[in-house]
């Protein structure tokens, strides 16, 4: 059975055909411009593709209210082109199949869970670094939506004692994206992630940062297992690192196995960066079953 | 029908019969001393009285994992005579009957959903700051658990910059207990919550650190309401302060219908400090229907 996958970006968008195995058959990019160029440049790839149905993994903020009168929309997002663009009941309509829709990072928690590295765990945490922090949560075969959806990039931190970087963020001076993102550790160090050396300062913040964010994400959803990805997270050093920091920082005060095996309990992504898209085509898969 | 309610407290155990539209008929609390002390009379008190299921909501850290082999044991509590105790496997072999079992602020969590300030809502939290600080988690009829269960009351917060009290809590020096339960209050101050005059320092302090850690849930897990309660959120004129200090720190990043109407999204308990029971009971329904 065929299935459409589309990642939608802010500045690109990925688009595939699978199928129900999470194999992608093939796979194009094309730049996001507006809704009025994009949506049918999308439409023309898919049409004629026999697929039974198409999964969205889109930057956002989005409208997953089902009983919501603008579900499937984009909704207050910076690119403004975008703002309360119906790109569900627009590609629905053209393309006359089920369309699942979610966040992208809670597209890649789904790929890691269905496919990679937290396949077979009951509750799991997907974060991606790299331009910016998203992270998406799976939880016993469902994404976590609420209000809204996790906007958990956000959360605020104490800055590190020895950084004077004022952070990123237009929003906030001091959440885990604007002190810790791509972006942020090029501002304070003038130079881009991969060309920072594995010793350079830089790293030791970088961990203190991410670790932080992860202990509140333990401490509020006590995932099973949770997976790191991104850009920034190709630096592999990090993850020792982080380790040890999020120990340090839990102090003894939970006690439980999977802590205790730590190596296993915060790893990296496992689907060489295909995550998001093979999430996209598990999130076709579960709207046609719900159909 | 008649259904059993424990709240298991650190301090007392609230023994109470109730029937399934939430209405306690009769309420007795006895210390909590020892298993060997305290057990016996629990079922002293439940053993004929006719309930067809118990409920309890527990201190923990607790097992919640029914797939465990110590699914119902109070686990690595401080309490040390209480630590491995299997106290829902005690009760469900002496009184009969099926036994539901949660931690006592998702307990509370469960109670406000059910019957108080969060019924009819999908998702939810419910934060006790008394003693010590608790959250629980309701989502979509369900109560978070996962690895083990939120712990959301150490989540790691920014010190405010007047503050120079070291914290209350001895795992973390800048937790949202450490920092903000009521033992913190009486340490930094020297007099209790309710001593203190509602233009006093400490309630600037107390309600920048309660929006801090409300900003990380939000920003997390996107609940669609918050309920606060416990002790020292009886000071009622912490209210507006709390709601004021989340907007600023949100500071415009996530536009919802919810929060724009934030005094019907950040609210008091509504069950009169009988949260927590009243969950109970729901906890045993929620069993019965389970068998």
């Amino acid at each position: 059975m065929l299935l459409g996958a589309l990642e939608a970006g802010g500045t690109k968008m990925v688009l595939a055909i699978g199928n129900e195995n999470g194999e992608i058959l093939e796979q194009t990019s094309i730049p996001t411009e507006t809704p009025d160029i994009t949506l049918p440049k999308i439409i023309d790839y898919f049409k004629d593709k026999d697929i039974k149905a198409l999964g969205i993994g889109s930057f956002g903020p989005i409208d997953l209210d089902r009983n919501s009168k603008t579900y499937g929309y984009i909704t207050s997002t910076p690119k403004l082109a975008w703002v309360n663009c119906d790109i569900v009941g627009t590609l629905t309509k053209h393309l006359g199949v089920p369309v699942g829709f979610d966040t992208d990072v809670n597209g890649s928690a789904l790929g890691e869970a269905t496919w990679g590295s937290t396949k077979g765990v009951d509750s799991s945490i997907y974060i991606t670094i790299g331009t910016g922090v998203g992270v998406g949560v799976y939880q016993n075969g469902k994404l976590l939506h609420g209000m809204l959806h996790p906007e958990a990039g956000h959360v605020l931190l104490s800055r590190h004692p020895e950084d004077s970087f004022t952070g990123a963020c237009p929003y906030h001076s001091n959440c885990f994206e604007g002190l810790a993102a791509g972006p942020a550790i090029e501002k304070r160090w003038g130079k881009k992630a991969y060309e920072l050396a594995p010793d350079h300062k830089a790293w030791e913040l970088e961990a203190y940062y991410i670790a932080q964010a992860l202990v509140g994400y333990i401490f509020t959803l006590s995932p099973h297992r949770i997976v790191l990805g991104g850009g920034v997270m190709h630096q592999t050093h990090l993850f020792p690192m982080i380790r040890e920091q999020v120990i340090t920082l839990i102090n003894g005060y939970l006690k439980t196995p999977l802590l205790e095996d730590i190596d296993n309990y915060i790893v990296p992504a496992a689907l060489n960066d295909d995550q998001g898209i093979m999430g996209c085509i598990k999130l076709a898969l579960m709207e046609l079953e719900e159909k």
